[in-house]
């Protein structure tokens, strides 16, 4: 235990739990993760860019974790390992472990008589669990929620407050789900009759793999006819709209504000920029990286980087020069008859 | 009933009910529908698109919907007609029809006194309903969802769980809303008084038309001072923003991500594309189209299709050409005096 | 009172209160604000933008707010001050008083016993507060609302329904926030282990400061390490995303749909467009404009107004406009080679 409470560990303890090797005093205790910035004595703090070199020579940090490039760039006791932000990461987590779950089912909380639920689950103030739903040991359902008919949430998974799944749904393991998600909404299926839309029944639902964590406001459709499928280690950051039938393939990571429309596939290990918007009915292929505000209006058949943003600047300049794109087609041409005419002797009629 | 347990009705039903000609065995029952590629036996797909003449061949279903025009490009049992996508949809929703609704007020919602709640609506757990609110007939209100003061709701609409509707507005018959709606919250109405922003009240209301269906975490602001008016059969996807005082036409229908600034008047018939956005205080005419990722900065009087999104490309090529972007006006007025020297003798000062 | 039994109000008292001077007769009185358009006797209406003097001719309003430049140009009762625009809010405001709060929790609201709820603070029903959360006096918190463990949320704040406000947030004094809105979810923290993401605990808090405005279903992620920060009398509208570590300074206003990235630092009184994105780990100075749609992929280190939208277009003309963006550095190289040779003696070999 440090001063304020928390319970420390020596770098020791810590390279025991996550390897690397310790340079200095491998006694000196740390009870909470810091920026190099703001970090005290009794906190531990990270290189991973050496853009922050000046900072790590001034950081009072009791200790560091730091590259083997960096590991004689100071003489605080340290921790030297091959990736020090992941490394980081896991300390972090030790340090601040997920509050405990409250096993049980709060007295205002409404769960149907059919619904099947683990005995050391949590399940929150006014949250609602409908008819065969299922919820797996240690899951933590927030205050709020709205758990739909016949749902199934995959052991240790933790849906924070007002978090709504629909019928049906499928959640894997130590699934993450911020507030304000919906899964399973109905896809946008209309079809035009004459002049009025009709509408085409969603029934297929959302399948969503183990390790996967989903942000704040995140919409995610239900299938048309099949399912949309969310694979295993994929995390959404806030704000999606993840389309019908869509498939997101294993550990793919989306920033904000990012639209998906439907029945898109994207493949595994691809990052997508944020705000940036994927047409319906694409293939884009494994390692794509999408730059932010970036539209995917074609399929992708190979990895790679991709941007199509426009370059911003001040307002007056940009006036200027977005007027003349309404001509650009016409200004190729011009430059295609200067051309021409340039090969042509001068006189000859041109 | 077929084996799966589902009811079944033969082609001949089907067509008793939504018309068309059958060809071959017109007593094949089906009890689900499929798309051509999962379809088994006992469902039945439909063919729409040209594109999918091949899934034609080798599906399995059970029969098939198709159009005039591919007749006699399969021998399964099929019903030919004029559109086989909305017939599908019809044939999809007798197939899955809803959940019927429970009547009832459950135990656990909190119902004003003044309220007036038709004896077959449902109103699901947790959900709030305020003073001198009106559900009718045969409405669903979904776990969750908080009704302000004075809200009309028309008969046979659905709201689906967490759904929030501020005091005052008023919605249309079947009327589906998804879960996270917001309607009626305040628009963006601020006054600059020196260097702090005051709050303009925002007393108008959001009137919804029949026939709505708005989709998950969408958010309709209420009007300034007049009322911010969706039109009857107006369709908008998920995560759409509607400014106050806008009005969107009827049967118009928004992909998703959309953002719709204040006091702008869609026209009816229109179809938007996702993450598209739209300035305030324009008109836009009846049957347009807005591609997807695209700005709409000015009115529009002219029905027909508009684009404004930036092509992406390799990040590197990107990188080449949009760096040319700032330099545009300019390299149009180079191209002018290359035009301008060409006219001239040669040997003329130029 | 009026006809419509609202309170009514003369000139003489409203100048009273806000100031300005009064032409006409200063004892006619309204009851309500409206626009030139649509405004009854009863009602005042106000002229900020000379575009709608052909309104102020024919208006039945009651009475008017002009600028002194709009003095004689209607002979109605009229308040002549130096910002009719703010005056009208206040206006409006005195006419529109919030509904009262109704001191006291509602018996379906689930209140942890260590919180501290002000004697005339209001709670509504089911809505759920943490563990040592504190809400001070004349607090309005809305049905369904989620407020997390050690939540501050300063007096008279007022909180409409469903919104969700992780453990550990601090919210100023006279905060609005809209339903919908998820305050310190969790940010996108993820580093990448091999081929998988691991999570890096969110460990900072959201601070918001006096007199916020936050719109309908717009999420402020908490710190990773430090805090994120909303400084005082920032106006956020519908749907925006805030980032982990972002800091948003005073005043500044931002439109819907903005996403801005972690890290980045906004200055103050600023004004964003809706739809617009910032990428992260930048600073934007003091008075920045930018235009809706526009990506900042950089920094600003001045004031004034910025842009980067795709100019929209019919879509023919579109697409033969953007297919050359994808050859504009080879334009440009080509409309140097015609320079270069126009410089040189022709017969000179290029």
């Amino acid at each position: 235990m440090t001063r304020s409470g928390r319970k420390s560990y020596s770098l020791r303890e810590i390279a025991g739990r996550f390897g690397g090797k310790i340079a200095g005093d491998s006694g000196v205790e740390v009870s909470q993760v810091a920026t190099l910035e703001s970090a005290t004595s009794e906190a531990i703090a990270f290189l991973a860019n050496e853009r922050y070199l000046p900072q790590l020579k001034v950081t009072r940090a009791g200790a560091v974790i730091v590259a083997e490039s960096a590991r004689d760039a100071t003489r605080l006791p340290r921790i030297v390992c091959a990736n020090p932000y992941a490394y980081f990461a896991r300390v972090s987590a030790l340090l601040n472990p997920e509050r405990p779950s409250q096993p049980g089912v709060h007295a205002s909380a409404v769960v149907d008589g059919s619904a099947e639920i683990a005995d050391d689950a949590e399940i929150g103030p006014c949250a609602v669990i409908g008819r065969d739903a299922r919820i797996e040991a240690g899951c933590v359902i927030g205050a709020g929620c709205c758990i739909g008919d016949g749902v199934a949430i995959g052991a240790a998974s933790r849906l924070h407050s007002n978090v709504t799944i629909y019928h049906g749904c499928v959640i894997g393991k130590r699934v993450i789900l911020h507030s304000g998600v919906v899964i399973g909404a109905d896809g946008f299926g209309i079809a035009l009759e004459g002049e009025r839309w009709i509408k085409v029944p969603q029934i297929g639902r959302v399948v969503i793999g183990d390790d996967v964590e989903i942000g704040a406001n995140t919409t995610v459709d239900r299938g048309a006819l099949d399912d949309t499928v969310i694979e295993e280690g994929v995390k959404l950051d806030n704000q999606i709209q993840v389309g019908h039938n869509v498939r997101i393939g294993a550990h793919t990571a989306i920033a904000a504000c990012v639209g998906i429309a439907g029945s898109t596939r994207i493949g595994r290990h691809c990052r997508i920029g944020g705000a940036s918007g994927i047409a319906g009915h694409l293939t884009i292929a494994d390692h794509v990286e999408i730059s932010a505000f970036t539209l995917v209006s074609k399929p992708i058949a190979r990895g790679g980087a991709y941007t199509g943003a426009y370059p911003f600047e001040p307002h007056q300049q940009w006036r200027r020069n977005a007027a003349q794109l309404r001509h650009l087609a016409e200004l190729a041409r011009r430059v295609r008859v200067l051309e021409k005419r340039r090969k042509q002797p001068r006189g000859s009629g041109s």
